[in-house]
Formats: structure tokens, sequence, C-alpha cells
């Protein structure tokens, strides 16, 4: 219904003019869109979603039948696609993940970019990933790590193909226009196959840094957290509950996050990457945080209650949390989980929340 | 044309079903992708483009006698909508930059928001700036803060509009889902017409903290960097230079960066704040940086190549240089510029790279 | 009396042959004087004592008249001796503080040492401190600072003589033996006497850094303190209090610290320099703190209780604090007070505590 | 020969009258000390030296037969006491190190001090020392940590005696008045013995940290470094080195620095430890740094040049480096050696300086 009051109408048409004069000098109102520019709490488009380990691995099985990998394919990845991004290959906002799939003697080439990204190994073994020259062995229960800017190639030197798990901070650098690229070097110059690479021989030693190399980096220099060691720190948590003294997050519910040891800090500066355990039965307080994280069961089973609507879980099964959304673990007969969130960003910016518990 | 063989028709048809079972299962692959989502340098969407004040100025005058302000529309503020943004009202994509408008007696109501803002003053004066109950004046040349989370209105005591800039980190936070906001007191508590706000009064003198106040905080306490402060650092700076020492950005160009005096870093988190000075004649250095910048003529006038092409610029004028755009200011009989960016979100992420001068 | 139980003569006779073969093999044993080494509260040998201003500005003004300055020399400075520290020249086991006396028209010669200096003027002017070959000159209330390692001279360029207080941490870096010397040039190359310095006219200025010179630095790069701007920020304090919002460390009891712009800490990385002001009748609170502070009285007068005895002051008179010992200050009509101390060496190494009020 | 010139005896006489004047007022001339205050280079009293393992441990047992431990008596520590420091019982002006001795069953009761305290592990086993209630085995190579203000008791519950190395700041802290010491609980209240404390096993894991324990501590969590970490990241420096790649500090001479997993910095505030293996006739740079540390043979043999002097060095033998003594270490077949110093306090004020070769 319009209003028939001519001076009404007057302005009505007045204020017309005045939003396409803005249209046209590139201009935007605040006072039309305030609420949605700026909401009471986050509202992410991205959206809660499950993605099932043996239809993703079936999907990566197929493309290495049917996609080489080489120069400017660079990598057989296929990246989770957030049903609420319009169709972005982006898991959340700021983070990308990604299963990578390599064939028995295939390479992916060498090149670096600033972006960070790091590998988690769900199953199998048989790729080396060389990071500026240091080649560096995948395994199960593995995470590995190549900050930004440095050198790195796959190389599966097995007989089996190989998959896992790729995060990094693609959709965040892009957005904010920040990230360079460069290509490696053609040659294949080290087709070793050691067990573990010179970064873990240098620094994997608790609490011991090497006096030639001491000095803060911005990166752990750690190339690869090793799964006996993560294994037995969670083992060891849930046992010193048992005997009564502070190491759990929470009931049953045992965490490590993975550190730059010249730092104390995360492993890169814009990602965090921790492992949870839950011990058979254990349900793990409902929490929300700031940021978006990406997590991979590694094994057990259980279900996640994801902003209020419940999720079975099996071995493999990635899910993608949104910013401020909701989320309970519970562990069926007990459950591994693998996790990396952009939590860091918000922590240098003064941006991080975090809510434990219903209010 | 379409190949006839078999076999490579046999391998179309797999790769095209391959691609539809990506896509039913929220999956995109990355090889066919990776020089868009992974650039050998930044390929912003925001294109270096100005605004020119009386065209602003005009139009926030019109908004003025139209638009009221008032809970729900919260502010009179005109964004700058950068035409590479797809109609988004963004600067850039982490900055967003307005003009603000008020009127004779108008009150902008209490909010906050963790969303970081700066006032700068082009011209005018008669606004108080209320910032958790302590009125700050608006005066021409002055820098106000509004970092987040603080209460925040806006009273026009006076019987003259005033209009500003306002600089807010909007677009990142939304980007980022990390934004809160809350509405604040409807009762206006305090008219009082100060020159200087308690803030300052307590934290701006030159090396001096209140020894009760003590502490790090994550952004600076000075409500407001007033222009004689700004004005003498500047002139002394070129005065330096005359006498021979060290001083200057280059030849000619002096700058001065607003401080948090608890840390020595930027006055919020995710903005940094800049004030240059071109004497006559000047010619800074070609620049290049990671992160976008808004920039606006204080006084004085000359011209900015930016990305290449030649834009002049008059009082008042603002522009905005897109991440990793080149650019070079050039001052006819003086100029003043006052200019934020986006550059502490790329230092606290190592993501920060400057280029100055031509490779 | 000695013990006749055969046993317990052989068992003597034991112990006195072992610690007789500790002195011979250089070994002390702990359990004879644990007691004294790790008492149950800091006990130390330093002791609270005051010196008067015109005692020393009298002997000083005689060493005037016999005692050259120049090479070897160097310094025609007479150090506070604490009574408890054996004729050692310290005013405390850390630090230094002496009387200083220049007669018009001399020199005393260039040199640079690890020791970190800071000068305060209680009274008189006509000298420049040059520092790094910028001219400081010294006037009234200001608080100049010589951070370690930096080439300095000091001339008088006036017909008058002037004495000032000298702060360093000689005693510190002897103990420690940590401290290295060198001496300047012979030349006297700047007798130029600007009111301002370059480091203040870059440095000087509320909240703002010159971007040409950016970046952390250990001791604040700001010359010179002013007293126009420390008696502005204290008289602020009280008129803030006095407004009803909180400012002051006590009831009627301002205080600044002097602050380095580039970190927001100390001025220095072993001495804290403060300036205390209380209003007219005003008393502050007892305290105590690890580590030990030297006063001078810059104005007004009072008295202040030292471990329990009160100690009349007038202006210009010192005193000292020794670690721990509880201290409490009066003004009569008014008191404005100069500090500096040690604190930043406990802060560093997590040895601070203070304590307000008594327990 | 005294002067017979009348001006000039009058001035001796004078000058006389001042001095006195000077001692009567508690004041010291700086001029007739400078030189001794204020030296080019650091002039340590104390005196490189080296203490004998098979002398200590002999008196340690002597010492274990006549001297209860206990309430009182503490600790039966035998400091090593500097032949250059009049008698005092200090290795050097800051670090305190000691051989204490512990007989079957015998307990050192409960106590804790602002003194930051480690121990060393030459040979022999079979205490526990419980830190905060938390039992931590001693084991030989190991390093222990009991961090200042930490409770602590040390428990032999075998039927053999054992001796270890004790290091601390007692020197720095005594010097500086910043120690407080107090006594714990009386009772026995765990005698178990694990192999490994609840400490390690939070936090021995390499690169990994407990998500319920996170944050900044000024000193390690980690309260033992076990011998089997530091010997194997020792011997894979020097296989690096071997292959080809950077890893030791020279050539044969490999090291760890022990570290706080929560900052990347040293163990404690106060205190820097490091292994130093020296392959089978390796030699070191020479090298000398502000500051002094103390170092232990663990295995092997060699000798120290120490400010010239050469000294042989065995088993469990122990020497002192003062502050900018130059040293230089020969490995005969193999040297391993644990060393602790004073470095972080002077890396905390800017005071650190180290030199590496001959200039």
């Amino acid at each position: 219904m319009r209003s028939t009051d001519p001076a009404r109408t007057e302005q009505v048409i007045a204020l017309d003019d005045l939003y396409k004069e803005f249209t046209k000098e590139q201009l935007d109102p605040l006072w039309t869109q305030v609420g949605e520019l700026m909401p009471v709490q986050p509202t992410p488009n991205a959206r809660p979603h499950v993605w099932q380990w043996k239809t993703l691995l079936g999907l990566a099985e197929r493309a290495g039948r049917l996609v080489p990998v080489g120069k400017a394919a660079e990598r057989r990845a296929i990246a989770l696609a957030n049903p609420g991004l319009g169709g972005l290959p982006f898991a959340t906002p700021t983070l990308w993940a990604a299963i990578q799939y390599l064939a028995p003697g295939e390479t992916a080439p060498e090149h670096r970019h600033t972006q960070n990204a790091l590998r988690f190994v769900a199953e199998g073994q048989g790729v080396w990933t060389v990071v500026d020259g240091d080649p560096v062995s995948m395994q199960r229960g593995d995470l590995l790590l190549t900050p930004g800017w440095h050198f790195h190639r796959h190389q599966n030197l097995t007989d089996s193909p190989m998959a896992w798990l790729d995060g990094l901070d693609i959709p965040f650098v892009q957005q904010t226009d920040s990230g360079f690229f460069a290509y490696g070097s053609d040659t294949l110059t080290d087709t070793s196959r050691p067990d573990r690479s010179r970064a873990e021989r240098l620094w994997g030693h608790p609490g011991l840094q090497p006096v030639a190399l001491l000095g803060e980096r911005r990166s752990s220099p750690i190339a690869a957290y090793r799964w006996q060691h993560t294994d037995r720190a969670l083992a060891e948590q849930l046992e010193i509950e048992r005997e009564g003294h502070p190491a759990t997050m929470g009931a049953g519910h045992a965490a490590v996050r993975f550190s730059n040891p010249t730092t104390g800090g995360d492993v890169m500066p814009t990602i965090r990457a921790e492992f949870h355990r839950l011990r058979a039965g254990a349900v793990s307080e409902p929490r929300r945080e700031v940021g978006s994280s990406v997590w991979q069961v590694f094994e057990g089973s259980g279900s996640v209650l994801l902003s209020g609507i419940e999720h079975g879980l099996e071995r493999g099964d990635l899910f993608v949390v949104p910013s401020w959304a909701e989320y309970e673990l519970t562990s069926g007969d007990g459950l591994d989980l693998f996790r990396f969130s952009d939590a860091p960003i918000f922590e240098a910016l003064d941006l991080f929340r975090t809510q434990v518990g219903r209010p």
C-alpha cells in the first residue's frame, strides 16, 4: 500500500533519488543493513556438515585413475565444499580441507606458497613429503607440517596408493589477498626413504633444542608429530585423571595441542592443530568458539551434536564446525579425533571467545 | 572439437561422472582451479578507486535531511563500496570506510561491537563521541578511537552539522564470522562538552603512564590523537631532515604512526593508522604492501599514481589502495594525508610483505 | 663446656677435620648457614637513610673548586654510600646515586658504558648532555636518559654552575661482572644549545612514532622527559580524582611512570623511573617491594616513615628504601618526589613482589 | 714526597678535609675509583677453578656419616666456594653449586624458596624429589627442575646412598635481597616410587601440550629431562653433521639447550641449562660470554683451556667459568658435559654479549 500523502510521496522520491545517487557514486548506506553487517553474534553462512570417509576415499581412487598429477594440476586434492558457501571449494570461510591421493610411483611436483599447510594421515603410508629438501615419511596417525613459503613435493615411493587429509588457510589468504606462490625445481633430487626427517631428529626431543639452531620461529620446526607420541600423551592424561589429578578437559576427555617448541604457541600462525580422545561412553561439554574447525575421526565411533542435530561418526569421517556453532562429542566405545582450526587468527587479533556449557 | 577416440570418449564420460559425483557430495577438485586459488601474487578483486569529498559531503547532507538516526538505523553512515566487490558496502575486503553525518542536536545511540572503529575529522567540529562514559570532542585533524567492545554514542551538541570519516574492520569480521554486537543505554547521561577526554588527560602525555592504571592493553587507551601533536611531529621531521639527520621515510616525505603507548604497537589489533606529509613538490617512493588501505587528503593537493593510473587529489578526497597495488604520491604545493590499513592483521599472522621502489 | 663422652669427642674431632678439609678443597657446607643464605624474607644489609640536599650541594661546590673534571676523573660525581654496605659507594646493592657538579665552561668528557644512566634535575640549568651527538638541555624537573652503550658528554655552556642527580645500575653491573666501558672522542663537536633534542622532536609526541624509525628498542628513545608534561600529567590525575574517576594510586596520591614508547615498558632494562605527587596533607599507603629505590624531593616538604622511623623531608633531600623495607609518605603542604628503582630486574626474572597496606 | 708549595699544601689540606666530610656524610667520590667501578670489560673476582669429583664424593660420604639432615639443617649440601670470592660459599657471583648427599632412608624436609633450583645426576639413583606433591625419580644423566616457590623434599627410598649436583641462583638472590623462604609440611605424604613424574607424563612429549593445562609459564613444567632423550638428541646432531647438514655448534661439537615448552625460552628465569658433547678429538671454538657458568663432566675425559691455563678433566669433575673468561674444550676419546649458567639474567636485561673465536 502506497502513501497518498503528497509530502510523504515527495520524501519517498527524494530518498529513492538519493539511493540511486549512492549507487552511481559507489556508495552504500549503513542504515539499511546494519543488522546484517553487525549481528548480535556470528551468523555464519558456512553450515555444519559431515563427509563420510568411505565416500571420499572411493572418489579419490576414481580420480587416481582418471586425473594425472603434475605441473599446473599440481595436486590431486579433492576439497570439502561447505554447502553454505555457494559452491566455493572451502570447508569454512577461512579453512580449506581436502583428501589428497597419490598413486604408486607418483610425484606431486615441488612448489611453495605463503598459505600454511598441514597433512593428517588417517590411514595408509608410503609417501614422503620433501620439505625444503628434508624427506618426511607419512604414517598413520601422524601430523605433518608445511608452514608458509617452504618448498615441498610429495613422492609415493611404494607400490600402494595413499590418501591423506590436507588442511590449509587458502580461503583466508584468498579473501584477504595476501598469498604468493612459486614453482620449485622439476628435478627429483632425493628419493631416500628415512623413517624420521632431519627436522624431527633435531627438534623432536621433549624440551630440548639444538643450540646451533636456536631462535624464535613463526612456525614449528617439527616437520612431523608422530602418532606414538600423541597416542601416549593422550593415554597418560586419562591415566592421570584416573589417579585423581588434573589432566583432562573434562571427565574422560583428553586432548593435546600440537605446538611450536620455539614459542610455546600454535604450530603455524593461522592454524591450530589438536588431537582429542574420549574414552568409551564419555560426552564432552557443549562448546562454542569464535572461528571454525575441521575434525576427522581417527579411530572408534560415536556421534557429534552439531547446532542441535546429531550426526553419527565412523572412522575417517570429517565434519566442520562453523563459528559459534555449538558442538558436543559423544564417544561410543572410544573416540579419537584430529582437529584443526583458525583460532590463532582470532587470538592474535583479540577477537577470540569461547563458551563452555550452556548458559 | 570432440575426440572420436573411443577410449578418450570413455575417459571423458568417466571424468564427467566423477565431477558430478563431486558436486553431489559437496566436493570440489583443486586441480581445475589451483591458479585462481593460489596465484603467484595477490590478485585482488578490489580496485583502486577515488571518491571526491565534495560529492560525499553533498550526499551526506541530503541524507541528513531525509534519513533519521536512532535505534535500528543506529548511524547515518554512507559507506564506500569498492567497484570490484560486487556491490558490497566494503572499501576493501577487510576495511569499511564511510562518511558519517550528524545534524545539530542529533544523537547516534549507544552500542558496542567487537569491530574496531576509528574516526578521522577532515573538517568541522561540534560532536562529542562518548566512549564508555568519557566524552571525547571531535576537532579538525583529530583521530578518535573506539576499540572493539567499548560502548559509544555520538552527540552533536552544537548548531552546526558535522561529517567525518569512519574506519572499521567490518568486512574482515563479517567474512570471518567473528563479530558480536550489543545495544547500550537509551538514556543520555552526559552532555558535558570538555575539550579533552579523561582518557587523554590520563594517557596523552609523551612517554608518561599513570601508575594507577598500568598494564598492557590490546588497544590504545588514548581516545583522541589531537591535530596539534600530529602537525608538530610532522613539521619537526621535515625540519630534522633539513638539518641533515634521519627522520623521514624519503626526501620530503614525513610520516607518523599512531601507536598504543602500553605496547608500542598499533592503535588497535586489526587497524593501523598513520599520517603522511609531503612537502611541496615531493614524490614518494613507489610502494606495494600486502593488505589494503584507505587514504584521505587532509590538506593540500596533488596526485596519486595507483597501479599505473594517475588520479588528481583535492582536500577531503578518499582513495583506496588494494593489496599489492603499487602507489606513488606526488605533492602539489604540500600534501597532508591520513591513512588507515589492515597491516596489523598480516603482521600478526606472518603474511605481511612490502616492496619499496620498482624491482 | 666440652663434652667428655669419648664417642661424642671423636665425632667432634671428625667433624672438625671434615670442615678443615672443606676449606682446603674450596668447599663450604650449606647446613651451617642456610638461614642466612635463604632467609624467610629479604634481610638487606643496605639501610634506610636520608641525605640532605643542602649538605650535598655544599660539598659538591667545594669539590667544584678543588677537583678538576676530565680524562680519567671523567665525572665530578659524589656518590651516596649506604651506611649498611661497608663503605662501598653504592646507594643500594643494585643502584648508584650521586650528585654531579659542573662549573661554568666545564665539560665532562665523552665515554660510553653498558651501565644505564639517568639524570634528574632538582634545580638549576645550563648543561647540555650530548648523547650520540644529540645535545639535550637539562632543565629543572626534567628526567634525562643515557641508556647503556650510548656515547655521552656533559657540557656546561653557561656562566652558572649546575648540579644534578645521577642514577645508574653500577653496583648491579659490577656485582654481576657484566660491564663494558669505552672512551669517546676528545673533540668538542657540537656546542649548540637547542631547547629540545632531536630525540624529543622525533619521539616526544603523545602516542606518535616516526614511521622512518619504527621498531622495538630495549630503552626509550625519548632522551628527555620534560617537567611541563610531568607536572601536567600529575595535576590532571588529581583533578580527575576530584571529578570522581579512577586516576590515582590512593587518595591524593598521583604518580606517573616514565616509559619506553616503543614497548610500553620501563625506560631502561634495569631502571624504573617515576614521579609522585601527594597533595597537601595526603598520606600514601604503606608499601613494601622487592628491590630498592632512591627518592628525591623535588618540591614541597613532608616526611617519610621508613621501616618504622620517621624522617623529615625538605626540597632536594634524597632517601633510600632497601628491599622489602616498609615506607609511607606524608605530605606537608604538598610533596613532589622523583624516584628510580631496580624493579625491572625483578619483574624480568619473576622475582618481584609488592605488599600494599599492613597485613 | 710532600709538596712545599704553600698553595699546593693548602689545596691538599682542603681536599683532605673534603674527603673526611664525604665519609662523615656517607658520601664517596667517583673520580678516585671510576676505573674500578666501570672497567673496560668485566674483571671478575671469581676465578676459573676445577673441583675433582672423587674429592667431592669422598667428603660428601664423610659428611653423610657425621651430619644429619632435617629441619634447620635442611639439606646435606656442600657448596663450591670460588677461591676469588673471599670465602663465600658461591661458585660465581650469581650461582651456587653443591654436591648434595642423601643416605639410605633419609629425607631432606619439605620447604620452598624463590630461588630457582636444578639437580643434575652425574651418577647413582634411588632418590625421589617430590615437587608440589609429584614424586620425580632421579636417574643418572637426568636434569631435574625445582623452579622458585615450589614446595619440594628429597627422599632416598632405597638401600644405597646417592649424591648429585645442585645448581641454584642463591648468590644472585642474596645479593639483590629478593629471596623468600617457607617451611613445608613435616609429614611424609607420598612414598610412591614412580619411574616418571606426572609432570613428565603431561608435558614430556615432543611438541605436545595438554589442552587442559595450557598457558605461558615462567618456568618449565617439565620436572625431569631424562638422559635417554638428551643422549639421543646429541647423537643425532653428530649424525646429521656427518650427513652434511647443519646441526652442531662447530665441528664435532653437539649441544642441546633444555627449554620451557610453554615459551621456547630457558627452563627458569635466571638459569640456563645445556648439555654438550664433543666427539673424540674434537676441540670447541674459544668462547667468552657475559655471565658465569658451572660445568660438570658427565662422561669421557679431556681438558679445558680456561683463561689460558689448561686443566685435565675426568668424569664427574666440575669447573667454573667466570664472566668474560675465555674457555676452550678439548675432547679425549669423547667428552659429555652438563652446564648451567646465569645467561637468562643478562639476556633479559640487555647486558648479554658473547665472543666466539679469538679477535
